[in-house]
């Protein structure tokens, strides 16, 4: 069982968009077991694009198609494959409705050329898409598959989630398992080191990801049944923790927001902060994770020097100066306001270093109802990461002080 | 003039390295005046690569390769063209030195298998690599072009632009342009259907891309000369202003953030905001701004009902609903806490419509020393997403206020 994919747009052959769709459905496709031996970009050319697509379908047993499915001229998926089945679009009842309400449900306009979208061929089956008005396209002909899905990644991949994926999973062979391990605290370099005789084994295989919410480390097991390659994880995942012990904070696709935000709702504890140095990222932080109104009661940013002295943010001889007792009259002061059990301050400065990169130093303060702890950290960055690190750290930090650890 | 790109690799047909090369490549192609039509990813396989290779070659003047120019087997790029060419490599004396003199330089042990970075082909020139091992090859026969270029990026990239990009220069036809219109307010399709008759022109063309600041309308400009092509831009440029109007807030790499703080310091006035819905994002989005701690002064997160009530948040017999006299409350509490020019306050709620996706209900208030301005908003989303669009339109509102539209 073999696939192919073909990335359509004039866009992405101009270099004005990157295609991302096509590594999201390669390893999807990898972890179905489905080879895929080819992967094409085409623009919004009839006889080029019907050419490529004719092609993909003599040679692979899958064809995936991204994009072109939207109400302009220019997009012209539905037509290309129309043109190869030899088939007639025709106007869906169904399809129209779907179009009909969504642009209702949205008090927005609906023009004539979103009707193309509920245009579709006798041999095709619609595909769903909750987030947009273009349904995708499951066309089966000469036991071969055509799937056509929109360009949008938001709209694409939880088609392919909740569509795709599992019919696909009935054609492949074998099961690949991953899990992902996410640390903070340590140096791609150091974990390298300290995990480096686990690298070069088969089954399971690990691999090192630098994120933006730390090192990540991925286990990839293949075996003939889910529960084999489940076990083969399990083992190598608790090896790994013993190594790697408190740097580990969670896995797959948890966030380190909301593992704090779920420790915080477990002890009954409500949350307030005040914060300078990073400007409204850790309280938009917080008021992302679902649930967040139950804990979370408010953030104060201060930005300036004014608004600082104004809320009585003074600290002596260096007042003005970014420095641990700063944070800690800030903890306290969004604590006392808020009438949160907890309360988080964070201050700090920046030293430009070079054209791109600065230096960041972060004092946090966490003060609690039996004591406050206190956290001072430096770090380079690009200047636009550095307040994302400092919220990464504060989120790190409150882990540790909840777990007592 | 056409150009086609072959990026090699298993590991890209896995999905476990995203390929950044291809989209490089090709924008720059398109500066150059150069048609890109096809581009494609192919594994380290010599049957496909060879028949990827060989049709490429007979349906393009150029083609450019990326990957697998590496030490190991798996590395076959050199292999597969001189296949191609029906020619036999050699090692090639000067080849052989760089790389020799490369790994003292860096201290690293040279294997053997390293020689084979050293093999070229009679018809090919080596490209030099200044960053690593691997030298490209330069291939001309039959009037065509083969470029064969390592995979990762730090490597490629000077290469390409010390390079390649001097040699293509030489043979690209005229100059193009583009310059992208943002706008906000308008779906994809009332666009489309304002400026449909554009949409069709040869040149300039006319693209529209759906981003999350907007819609972007892209003109794109064919010339023999930069100014010529400069020209057939702002002409189109002003045609499409008198259409959109109001809609068409900055252009190119302008951010909504940036223009309304530059409004902000060129009055000289001062800005604080008070938050609910948007959750420290609309701060956030502020304090990211250059210089923006000459005009922002702070913000107010109120992210429960007690913060709210204790705040003097209340509004009548409606208290507690989300709705405009909040909003309004809030930006004066803000303006006032802090003492600035303009307040803003933004309150909202989310009505859940399906497991992903919300209706989002946004009000904004903005009180400025003459007066207040007041703006309801509803629009569909992932919830996730609704943040981000109630904070844009904040800015876009913020604007129309400041420049009295």
């Amino acid at each position: 069982m073999n696939a192919e994919i073909i990335a359509s747009g004039t866009e992405l052959l101009l270099g004005e968009v990157a295609d991302i769709n096509t590594s999201f459905i390669a390893s999807q496709l990898a972890s179905l077991g489905i080879d895929l031996y080819y992967a094409s970009v085409v623009g919004d050319n009839y006889e080029r694009f019907s050419e490529v697509l004719r092609q993909a379908f003599e040679r692979s047993d899958i064809v995936i198609i991204t994009g072109g499915l939207g109400p302009t001229k220019g997009d012209i998926t539905r037509e290309v494959i129309a043109g190869l089945m030899g088939e007639k679009m025709e106007l869906d009842p169904a399809l129209q409705q779907h179009i009909t309400d969504f642009f209702s449900r949205v008090h927005l306009e609906m023009t004539d050329n979103n009707l193309k979208q509920a245009m579709i061929i006798p041999c095709a089956g619609a595909i769903p898409n909750p987030l947009g008005t273009a349904p995708g396209w499951w066309v089966e002909k000469e036991s071969k598959i055509i799937i056509s899905l929109p360009g949008p990644p938001r709209e694409m991949q939880p088609m392919w989630q909740k569509e795709i994926l599992p019919r696909l999973e009935k054609k492949g062979s074998g099961i690949i398992l991953s899990r992902t391990l996410k640390t903070w605290g340590l140096s791609e370099a150091k974990i390298d080191q300290l995990v480096g005789p686990y690298m070069s084994l088969a089954n399971p295989t690990l691999a090192l990801y630098a994120k933006a919410d730390g090192i990540q480390l991925r286990i990839t097991a293949k075996s003939n049944t889910r529960e084999g390659a489940q076990e083969l994880i399990r083992g190598r995942e608790s090896e790994l923790r013993m190594i790697l012990k408190d740097s580990v904070w969670g896995g797959d696709q948890e966030t380190l927001e909301e593992i704090v935000s779920r420790l915080i709702l477990d002890k009954g504890l409500s949350v307030a902060i005040a914060e300078s140095f990073t400007g409204g990222l850790l309280s938009y932080s917080f008021s992302g994770v679902h649930e967040s109104s139950q804990f979370f009661k408010g953030g104060l940013i201060i930005a300036d020097e004014d608004s600082r002295k104004s809320m009585g943010i003074v600290t002596g001889s260096n007042s003005g100066q970014a420095d641990i007792r700063t944070a800690s009259l800030m903890a306290a002061l969004a604590r006392e306001k808020f009438k949160a059990d907890i309360g988080i301050g964070i201050d700090g400065r920046i030293q430009p270093q070079s054209d791109d990169a600065s230096l960041g130093q972060a004092f946090l303060a966490i003060v609690l109802e039996e004591g406050e702890h206190n956290f001072a950290q430096t770090y380079p960055s690009r200047s636009y990461l550095l307040a994302r690190r400092a919220v990464m750290n504060a989120f790190f930090s409150l882990r540790k002080v909840l777990l007592g650890l």
